[in-house]
């Protein structure tokens, strides 16, 4: 039986570095655990010059990817590089040259997913990917192993610790979106080009993931419809707290029978929900299945460690499979066809507020509109606006389909009481 | 390979029909998870005459136990019928005869688990016991597999469903703790003897079971320090919230070096806490990693179906070891000798509530007390009390260690101007 596994990095970055040193600090209990010795022996770089503040341990360093993809001693490959196009051929002749592959690379899997976990599968290789979706929490493992006896129906997860990060000052400050961007900038919370993390990207990458696994059905970022944050107002934040609602940016898979609707959006969730409390930049996702009912999961979404310990415990998985000789089972390759929901078949509640014109009619114009589409309204609020004559009003709907939601709004903004729709969120986890 | 692998069920209660419904239900998942059939092929029960409203499909039923912990076609037996001294003797009897076992029964894991797993070990079987800590959320698996490359220092669990709904209601609706207890019996969510629940008792043989495993440490019930909820009053509850806190019934397993601290009570959480939003009949638990940071989990803590997924998940579990031959590696036994931390090394933050003379000098008084012990208060509440001449003093302290704080807490007792000290819990999940 093999007494070392040998071990190769594509990138020594951050999340590489950590990785290196959560071997190098638990060798003991690794060998506990996988009966055998673990060894880092070769990394793909940039610069062989740059000072690196890791042990390194005897590890050779090399710029040339094929010293690494191609050397015969290595038995996992792990890859913590980031970047598609050129990063998925290395993953590719790495299972060809049967070599295991443990990636963090959401990007990578969101849109080349299914297609890696095919080669893998034909190479009798594992790929685990568990630090793609949500850093430390081990959603990935709990989904397939923990809740395998179960049928999912619903996955809502806070997905990115930026824009989780923005709206938890927003709300707790009441600060304006473009300040705290640009706080959290200063900080190094966001990147100096946010426009992955606030407009949804990234959260529907994650979702992609995880509606394939939780569904079994091949979703890639194309399925989801996405919304980000930057159009949310302070005002909007105000009022979804007069309501007893928090906002969080949610990626939502959603299944009814055999369709699947997958998204991402701002949402409001009623502040006693445990997804509201998901505060700065922890990252959660709230699973439903069937039998178990519901269930969240809740932890540091990035970070060095966080991500690193993630992808340990994927190699941990993988060396406890080779040690037993039981590589290539693992990988979970989609089982239904895709089927996505219609407008007609993804229905939601509603929160919308509206500039309307201050005076008699307008309450019973606005309201006759939702009954003639059968939605009824569940909360009403009312207050003068800045503007003269104007009303600012406040409404949230119970349960409707999209296509009568969108018929409502443009109907909405042809009617003469109706002066501008402010905004428009979908209100989650109440379940009344 | 076999083709069918065979279950013999101990018990068909409430989680023994839900066991044999989720096996039946997910005929079609299982067999693409794991690759051949399964069967449930023999039942212990009390009454065969028993009128039940599971299908059995052949299932044979004994009231010998015997029967099915000899039959030689059994592969699995799964324990589901409660009790520790015979049900220890079934489970070794099983073990011997080389069946694998999953067992719900967090009784016999809290006394006997290092014991039943080591005659797993002996016996190359495998012993899985999710259910038996928290129903649905898959805490074991997780602290085993997802956090497997890192070292836990800290874990918290609401772990009672029965006295989490109690706090709630209390909390919420500002109700007494005996007229709470009287609706949950009447609703069937505590038991006629709530002794178990409500004095902390059921949790800490959860905490128990999760620090054995967590801290790799054999720390059994008698090793946990217990207190109940039996006395928390309203004024508490109000006075709590009046600083900013919810009282929770936490399970705390603490480690600090290679000593551990281990202990149930009633806490006081920051409302901004995560485990604050935990409300009614759920659990959860917060694990604090050295490298992961700080995760939670949560989800339904009993429940028929919770309890049956978590079973039917290990059982899957045990058949994929099956298939591929390696049963017997998955039992976890305690790496590392126990060392329990003395009065000294236990540390904490408290919140304190007296009855004290409303007179000068009452205050200088405490605070000379308390700081002659070096510990410093963060938050002070004084208001008057009903009683003429008292003043109900709140305060909260710093970090002190439990021996001082007793110390104190005698001292004050003897103090003159102290007329009666009403009620202390401790703080947690302030890292401020």
């Amino acid at each position: 039986m093999t007494q070392t596994i040998s071990i190769g990095l594509l990138g020594l970055g951050t999340v590489g570095s950590g990785v290196v040193h959560i071997i190098e600090q638990h060798q003991d209990k690794l060998k506990h655990q996988v009966g055998c010795n673990v060894e880092v022996k070769h990394i793909l770089v940039n610069n062989l010059e740059k000072k690196r503040d890791v042990v390194l341990n005897g590890a050779k360093l090399t710029t040339n990817p094929d010293d690494v993809l191609n050397d015969p001693d290595l038995d996992v490959i792990i890859e913590v590089m980031g970047g598609v196009k050129g990063t998925k051929d290395y993953i590719v002749q790495a299972l060809q040259n049967k070599k295991h592959v443990v990636t963090a690379n959401k990007d990578l899997m969101a849109v080349h997913g299914s297609e890696l976990l095919e080669v893998a599968s034909e190479n009798r290789c594992d790929l685990f990917y568990e630090a793609s979706v949500a850093g430390g929490i081990p959603i990935l493992r709990s989904l397939v192993e923990g809740l395998s006896s179960d049928r999912i129906t619903k996955m809502m997860g806070i997905l990115n610790g930026t824009t989780n990060y923005i709206l938890t000052k927003m709300t707790q400050e009441g600060a304006a979106y473009n300040d705290v961007l640009k706080e959290a900038q200063e900080l190094g919370y966001a990147e100096a080009d946010p426009t992955a993390d606030v407009e949804g990207i990234d959260a529907a990458r994650k979702i992609a993931i995880l509606g394939t696994l939780g569904f079994s059905m091949h979703l890639d970022l194309d399925d989801v419809s996405i919304a980000g944050i930057s159009q949310v107002s302070k005002e909007d934040l105000e009022y979804s707290k007069q309501l007893g609602y928090t906002m969080k940016l949610i990626g939502i898979a959603n299944r009814t029978g055999d369709k699947v609707e997958v998204s991402v959006q701002p949402a409001l969730f009623p502040e006693t929900h445990p997804l509201a409390a998901v505060n700065d930049e922890f990252n959660a996702v709230y699973v439903y299945g069937e039998a178990v009912g519901e269930t969240m999961f809740y932890g540091p979404g990035a970070g060095k460690l966080p991500t690193a310990t993630a992808v340990v415990s994927d190699l941990v998985e993988v060396m406890k499979n080779i040690r037993l000789g039981v590589t290539g089972n693992s990988a979970v390759l989609p089982q239904f066809e895709k089927k996505l929901k219609n407008d007609e078949e993804i229905e939601a509640k509603y929160f919308l507020r509206l500039h309307a014109k201050d005076q008699p009619g307008t309450f019973s114009a606005l309201t006759a509109l939702f009954s003639s589409y059968g939605v009824s309204l569940e909360k009403i609020l009312q207050q003068p606006a800045k503007e003269e004559g104007v009303a600012d009003i406040v409404m949230t709907t119970h349960t409707v389909s999209k296509k009568n939601y969108q018929a409502i709004l443009q109907q909405l903004h042809d009617l003469d009481v109706v002066s501008e729709i402010k905004s428009s969120y979908r209100v989650e986890g109440d379940e009344s």
